[in-house]
């Protein structure tokens, strides 16, 4: 199936288009969770494995997608990494869309490897085997299309997507993305190399497997992408704890309230922090996070300038 | 010890400035040498293993640097990366200097996990423990400082350091890197900031921990921020089978002949491929690896316009 229409349709299913980013914060998890483990690498790597696998039980039946932050994983070295893998793959068991947010790229070649890596399979004797289970991974476009294509042809190939970065969501994305070049900011130059790169790849919903990343952050430039880029799912970080609003990510939506996916990481993993979530829930932090992400739909729902989101 | 300091005294120690790019294909392995492991993706992890420990006992006592391509062993999933892991470990207990080319970077609360993970320390109970091996991380600059600033501050603090994409190796680099912004192309912007993060952290070579990746491929923009950028070490990709020859290189180096790395993975690792090694060395692929290495060299210093480097 193609990656895209999956999306929108995962979307429609639970009528919300929430995604929950996983980046666990060995620091940030519950009172006494990482007491359960040992105190070595591969103790923390178990408890972010277990936490992980706890998210994705209490949000699989309520959300599309998990988004996982390579990151804080591979800060644990292979342990965390054999975590990363193993969460994904649970998430992917549990019916959610998996986002591995790597922001990975490089050269053609070694884009390739990346792009068979994490989309499609590996040589392993005389066969091809895949190695990781997602469903799409973020891409870094600072080394043009030579750094894209690779990606495109392995998700074609295995109908799975890429969201490429275009309009980052931290305060310093203004510094290279809003040059102005020949015209126009960095940042749209992407975008219309991004148009280019997309259009071939649309499905049934009417959108591509090459998506972008737009931050919750910059809603003028959101508004602005979004006409720009037709056909084009955006991945919108930066709601909640980055200070991203409901209404900063209204202008993400097409007509149906489809065409983007909104991240929320530490506002719904770590909710139970939240001083109102600990006088509701105490030390129930599951309760805490579907209730964050029920909090969240409400809101995007409430002030989103679209239709509400059919379900299917 | 200063990142730089270092890089610069096991130049002068082997007296070239050859790094060796570790880029494990498994296809490209010498013949039945992924046969002496398991049919499996742990096998091929194992073998990835094994490779990457023949090649560096064999260059460890004459180049400076190995540089391990992330993306090869990512493709094996969690085995590969413990292979990746595993193979970083041995190449510094064999004395090299040890680059990590993973190209990575996010939002600054992200950008500190990778920081953390691959030049620091991540906290495992009540203390700080490293994770990764490894003296140097690529990083990509679109996001900014707030994507910089987190490597720098753990590089200052464990003496390891970054190299940043200023001007990539590819055929598309041109793509983004080259749109004039305000009168100069991006990646002329990408320098200037790259001189101010740079420059404070100069240690007694000189050189800064902060260091660019500037591709061989491109000689006069080599040559052009060479002099733009005193005092910042290069990493230089595209020798050899990308097409960068050695007097592309050349205006890379400072008048002692220091402050840049060149590296070459294919032509170096997979070098018992060619005829004329075939011809030499029949099956003996380590010592192809050996000739290519000093070929490189030599190749190097015979088209250097710039003094020899004085071995200490």
């Amino acid at each position: 199936m193609h990656f895209a229409d999956s999306l929108m349709a995962a979307i429609r299913r639970v009528g919300n288009p929430v995604c929950v980013g996983i980046d666990p914060r060995p620091e940030d998890l519950p009172d006494g969770f990482l007491d359960r483990f040992p105190g070595n690498r591969a103790g923390v790597a178990q408890a972010l494995l277990e936490f992980g696998r706890e998210v994705v039980e209490v949000v699989a039946p309520i959300v599309p997608a998990v988004k996982f932050q390579a990151a804080f994983y591979e800060a644990y070295g292979p342990e965390g990494v054999s975590a990363l893998h193993a969460t994904a793959s649970l998430a992917k068991e549990a019916g959610l869309i998996v986002l591995m947010d790597g922001k990975r790229n490089d050269i053609g070649s070694t884009a390739e490897a990346y792009a068979r890596a994490y989309l499609g399979k590996v040589p392993v004797g005389d066969r091809f085997e895949p190695s990781w289970v997602c469903d799409a991974l973020t891409v870094n476009p600072y080394l043009g299309i030579d750094g894209i294509t690779p990606f495109v042809k392995v998700a074609t190939r295995e109908g799975k997507g890429i969201f490429v970065l275009v309009r980052t969501s931290n305060a310093s994305a203004r510094e290279f993305q809003d040059l102005v070049c020949e015209g126009r900011p960095l940042y749209r130059h992407v975008a219309e190399r991004l148009a280019d790169w997309a259009l071939p790849h649309r499905g049934d919903s009417g959108y591509s497997f090459v998506g972008a990343v737009v931050g919750a952050t910059y809603p003028s430039e959101l508004a602005e992408l979004r006409q720009a880029l037709p056909g084009v799912p955006f991945l919108v970080p930066g709601y909640g704890t980055q200070g991203g609003s409901a209404s900063d990510v209204a202008p993400g939506f097409d007509f149906e309230g489809l065409g983007a996916l909104v991240n929320s990481s530490r506002g719904i993993t770590f909710a139970y922090r939240k001083p109102s979530a600990v006088a509701k829930f105490g030390p129930d932090w599951k309760a805490a996070v579907v209730q964050a992400v029920h909090d969240m739909a409400e809101d995007l729902a409430a002030h989103s300038t679209t239709a509400k989101i059919k379900r299917s």
